[in-house]
């Protein structure tokens, strides 16, 4: 194994909300069940500011190494790493939040790796993909088609996955349709397209003529404007195809009024699928007609490798665009305090090499 | 057909919280897709008492016959209700919650009749069975096996669907572990003995040692005292057959608190089935923690003419029992008292020849 | 009720391959829970071959009139059909293979009205339309947005409704692959539709140059010829997206050998499911390789009235274009003689009114 | 570690159908992700003979150890097996058929890993548990509570589990009835047994008084003798509860016929489970109606991990109760020969001290 240096650049904090530092630091040698990858694009989340900010009730890893939506490729295999032939020396692989899991409690065993109690996080309880080499599970890196840009792809590793997630979570069939709140984000425009290539319906929810404009332009069927709406519960409904609301009800919003609503709009038997965690919200909802209504109210967490797999799939066909913008790792701070001010339209990449 | 009177006893009142007047009716004349049941014995829900006081968020008919847990003999056929041979002239049948559904539209062909728009409603809406002669819709009355005893099925017909119904909503799977919220009342007596028949291992929620001897009885594996319990989501985690919570809750409570709880003793990717209708009250859940542990919040009314017919099953094969007292039709306003008073313990089964 | 005339045009047959003869009839009278349609036009399927030639192991009414794939307007309401106002006078309405079903039996109370024992079906065990003038119950006939042409959709009514079941029972998932064998053919074209706009990818098995044409414009992501593959079974697993065959196999096919080969490509754990009807014919697997793939072969028969509903659905937002000639009703015995000989692509459909 | 010898005694043969040796040979070591097992019990099954005659469509290594139900306590762990805490030493583990699996292809990552092409099986691919020391993945091992007897829980780590799969795949609900072919065999009373855990009712199928009556002893509900009936297909839906026929079927014959059969009388929207292997057997059913009932016709193999520990919690609650009878691991000829003579009723379990 040659080309590997002893160090690398990375973006590194101490405490939370102190400085991140742009430093070279040792790259990081692959246990016998783990990969090495040498990250070229990471994308940046509002969850990378959470882990600095330290305002989530999860405890962080100290000092850090951010990031978790890395694209790269493999450069190292540790000694089992290799042997089932899943992944190999030069193969494009992703690094997201789930950088590894037990696989064999419970939960593993069921598919459901995001809920293992043992879940190793890129870029939370590990070290993760703001360097420029970063270590992961082999069993939990997503093998990327090399004809796929490694920064195209990036955002797809965390946001494409969890909204792709949440839209199979939905319960929503080919034909219905699907509500997204936030619709004209980044993960709202996401969403927008894999519900489309999911051969649903969407009804957009979000303020504003651009995004209306934006979200039309990505297939939906009809937008709702809540800045405008003197009845958003009626409105909503109106612009369903049949009037009784949409089948589900996708929420990414990052303030708690939404949460609140979704259940009163959504179609009885729908459901309301919680995907955006604004910090201290609370879902909230009247007993009385969610009974009656038999509606479903439900979080979604991240995908597990098989969401993951079918996520860069549909990207890969060319059926997901996702708008992103490329900086250099060392810009991290400044996307930090854009993304702070609310001021990204789509995602931030960053080039691991600037 | 002959031996129909004209005339008939009946408990009926003219306005919320008025008299109930029990007084000669007419017998009603069945449409052409109704049947006749002469009731037998009819069960007292709580939404009886609801239906009387007026405080749902629905209206009622008035005046009313209240009633929906109606078991008796069909007596008259409409001129098409006989025409599938479904129904016949002297057969055992009851009468439900459920009315009568239009049969066409999108919920009932979906096998939603519940949800049903136009929808009739026992004793709520249409009159009920708090009378001799009750009319339903031919599709929607409950066929009941001859060697079932009217007075000890009548429970059945709306606490016994229910509950069977939420259970089937819980996903739980058999072998898997519900947490029966309220067990010790009627309802929870009625499900921890379905769930049992279902292969589910139940864990019951109440307070009292008169009510955890009944429970034990009944099958649950463990038994959990929320009035002694310092820390009610710890007790109920380590009464789960893991430690890491029951698979499902069903919340039959009739008061709010159980429905905030619920949310954090529940597994992750555990569903959380609302039944119990406490007037004004709101289910609130954590968002973060609904989300990472991806778990399910729904409602679950009562049945469809399937889980009817299951339920009865269920108890025709001997596996429920149903504890009641009988008392006359004429003694309901007596029975509303005792309700009231919170001071009936299993159901209260009414003769409509007294 | 005005314009209703007392005769009308039809096709009927007296007995089995005997002479179909165009001539004025009676227009019927619609019962209580019924309706008449005006039939404006009439699609021409394999069952209506079937039901003249008498080779299937089901009665057929004698004197008959065929046809089950009819769209027209709705000229008059038995009694109780306009209760629930689902059908009004003047909707446009389809009249399909299922005319009535008892609504109450266990398969029925399931949705799963095509199992109905007592099912009627139209010009099977009823009249159906190749006339003017048609009786189908209130609950069971199909409503048509006012804006999709009656011509066009006729098809839809029986070979749309028919592989939008089947490729829902596939249980397949939106971005999986489905082989669709016969894609060339009137079904196969209609199911490479639907597929695409349910979100999956699809294999087109077929024979033939312009075969292989019309199934890649259709959006078939590969095409195998099955007249010049010397290995069917690898040549499909090739062309599935990784390799281990498609997820499930749509078998439309009218001779028996595909129905023996599906099992040995379809990917393990996948489906195979059998629409076409070809006449004697039997599945045949291994039962150790079924088995140790787990794989799972099914029958598809018509479409309940959701799956109807959304079937139009679909159509009705453009995303299905089903290629058909018109001709005369008087015209169906050069209809069947063409048919007989194979040479029809697309779908006939009749116009009522020559 | 100490206290694991060198050598042990085990059962091997060189070549198909040639000589068991029963000899001492070198105890084995396991790999970095692997367990070593002292066996104290091991099942013989049916596969056994086949890994020994070599007569199913799949390799088996040579020189083999066989044996895939064994029993014991955990004395080694490879250097990163313990490192989720989910193997310790001193466990008591129960080796399978699925010796191992990669757990990171298609199949693994869905949960199904008897479908992993690199999978391991025990006692066919790898050695098995016809020694006294032998090595699994620790992944794939399942944890057997300490108060559950090994020798008793032996047959359900293949036998048990693999019926209790097979229902589950069946997807018959609590309440529905299913028929078990086989019913009196040593899978057939497992069957019997985990269905009535699993809340459903029962309908045996075998021939003669001593099987009828074992059957009826395990609660089946009713029992239909093959080998007296002239009408099976009608015989065995007189007996389903409401004469349409059982939910599901399982088969679990060995010989050809049966499978043959249930198509014709399993309800429409029913399922025919297979899971007996009778070498070179084919499933035939009659295209129109498996249709026009909309069966499904599937395959059910070994169970996944989740499986395992379902069925095995199931017989720890006391719920299974599989006779089995004792001989030493030295006695594997003799049990091969009743075998191969149909002579044995319930099943061998060899204690690998003798």
């Amino acid at each position: 194994m040659t080309d590997i240096p002893k160090t690398q650049w990375a973006q590194v904090f101490e405490s939370h909300n102190g400085p991140l530092e742009y430093k070279q630091i040792p790259v990081p040698t692959p246990g016998p069940d783990e990969v090495l990858v040498n990250i070229k694009y990471t994308g940046v989340c509002h969850t990378d500011l959470h882990a600095w900010q330290g305002d989530w009730p999860l405890d962080v890893k100290l000092p850090l190494v951010g990031g978790h939506e890395g694209a790269g490729v493999v450069v190292a295999l540790g000694e089992m790493a290799g042997q089932n032939g899943r992944v190999k020396l030069g193969d494009h692989a992703g690094v997201k939040w789930l950088n590894g899991s037990c696989l064999s409690c419970d939960f593993c065993e069921a598919s459901d790796e995001p809920l293992c109690a043992k879940a190793s996080l890129s870029g939370y309880t590990v070290d993760g993909t703001f360097q420029q080499y970063c270590v992961a599970k082999a069993a939990h890196v997503s093998i990327i088609p090399k004809d796929v840009p490694l920064d195209a792809v990036a955002p797809i590793l965390c946001a494409g996955i969890t909204v792709y997630k949440g839209l199979k979570e939905s319960g929503a069939k080919p034909g219905q349709c699907v509500a997204i709140v936030g619709a004209g984000g980044g993960l709202g425009s996401l969403a927008l397209q894999y519900a489309k290539a999911m051969g649903l319906q969407t009804l957009a929810i979000d303020a504003g003529d651009d995004k209306r404009k934006m979200c039309e332009e990505l297939g939906a069927r009809a937008f709702v404007d809540f800045s405008k709406s003197s009845n958003l519960v009626e409105d909503v409904k109106k612009a369903s195809p049949d009037g009784l609301g949409p089948h589900a009800v996708i929420l990414l919003a990052v303030s708690e009024k939404p949460f609140q609503q979704a259940a009163d709009y959504v179609r009885a038997r729908g459901s309301v699928v919680c995907i955006g965690l604004p910090a201290h919200a609370s879902l909230k909802a009247d007993v009385f007609s969610t009974v009656t209504k038999m509606i479903n109210i439900k979080g979604s967490y991240v995908g597990n490798r098989r969401d993951g797999a079918e996520a860069i799939d549909f990207f890969a066909r060319g059926l997901i665009n996702a708008p992103y913008k490329v900086a250099g790792l060392s810009e991290l701070p400044k996307v930090f305090e854009l993304m702070k001010a609310g001021k990204i339209a789509g995602r931030y990449v960053l080039d691991t090499s600037k």
